[in-house]
């Protein structure tokens, strides 16, 4: 069993590993190249109440300052994704919460060149069973724009669970948007979910 | 418009005051009248894994110094409900999240002496509207059992919107329990929820 944080998680070509400052460089470069890809399901700030300053967007430094605090204090494991050793998205697990709930929420984002690949199920996967073997997690959810095909068909590779519609559920690209919301429980997935997806997956030969 | 934190709400004979270690007497004698009705839907803690130990349950100071920390650091508003001047109950604003989410859930239990006369409901109203106006959130959602007719009476009686099942999602009465979602962005009562629960009640005698 890993310990909670800070861990490095690896399958074949696919890994997660915490952010950090020196990934500034590349992080912005795949993140230009990707700007429209991107942009529809970008987090945003909401406007704030009248009268008051809308926030600056924050610097990659500051970004990474902010997800290593909130790691500090157990409440996100901040990962970016690597394939074949280079960085090729971003992967957090947040709102960790404890008592009668012990549930989290995942965020990611990926390379256009390298999406449908396998990438992220296995990168979704591999921070899935650490969150409910390394980290004592119960349940873990995703929420995904209804607009968002590829993003869906992670959460379906995986065999998440469907359990609604938040409607203006999270500020996204400029506006609350509606989020579908996939969530899994531990006891779904007792033989892990890295190996469930493997084992759903036809062999293919590597590329 | 309020400051976020600390808060004294109050509508007629309700009122929303932030918890003290000097509640504890009138809490703990609330809570020893009140054992049979609350005993199915109070949060607990889920079991460790094979090996560690059961943590104990917090007594009443633990529980008031975890709320008050949480409070300091602007992740929970910790409340309890008076209805004449008496601790009758207890309403917490959880979960408080900004970013692109500016969300949180509210929880609540009330003595069965008073159930039924529009104090939770009342309560619950004044918390929202404070949510919303004086804290700045958009999203706040509340979980309930589906067993739990009193409860869902509540947020009935406020027009909540119903937003599915959350299979096994709290650990309740030594439990995963299902819970069913219901949620209010500020968008669905730009009226405030207080007032439009005023207008949507007949006048009744105050007792």
């Amino acid at each position: 069993m890993n310990a909670p944080w800070p861990v490095v998680l690896r399958d074949g070509d696919t890994a997660l590993r915490p952010i950090r400052l020196r990934d500034q460089r590349a992080w912005r470069e795949v993140n230009r190249r990707n700007r429209d890809w991107l942009r529809p399901w970008e987090a945003t700030i909401p406007p704030p109440p009248p009268g008051a300053l809308q926030p600056a967007r924050p610097t990659y430094r500051q970004m990474v300052r902010h997800l290593r605090r909130e790691a500090h204090a157990g409440r996100m494991l901040p990962f970016v994704v690597e394939h074949r050793g280079a960085l090729v998205g971003q992967l957090t697990v947040a709102g960790i919460t404890w008592g009668s709930m012990c549930s989290a929420h995942i965020g990611y984002w990926v390379d256009e060149a390298v999406a449908g690949r396998g990438v992220i199920p296995t990168a979704v996967a591999l921070a899935v069973d650490h969150c409910f073997r390394g980290v004592g997690l119960h349940r873990i959810e995703v929420c995904i724009r209804p607009e968002n095909g590829p993003s869906r068909r992670v959460v379906e590779k995986l065999g998440f669970r469907e359990e609604g519609l938040r409607p203006r559920y999270l500020h996204i690209d400029g506006g609350w948007r509606d989020h579908m919301v996939f969530a899994l429980t531990v006891e779904e997935v007792p033989e892990g979910l890295l190996h469930r997806y493997r084992r759903s997956r036809p062999a293919t030969p590597r590329n």
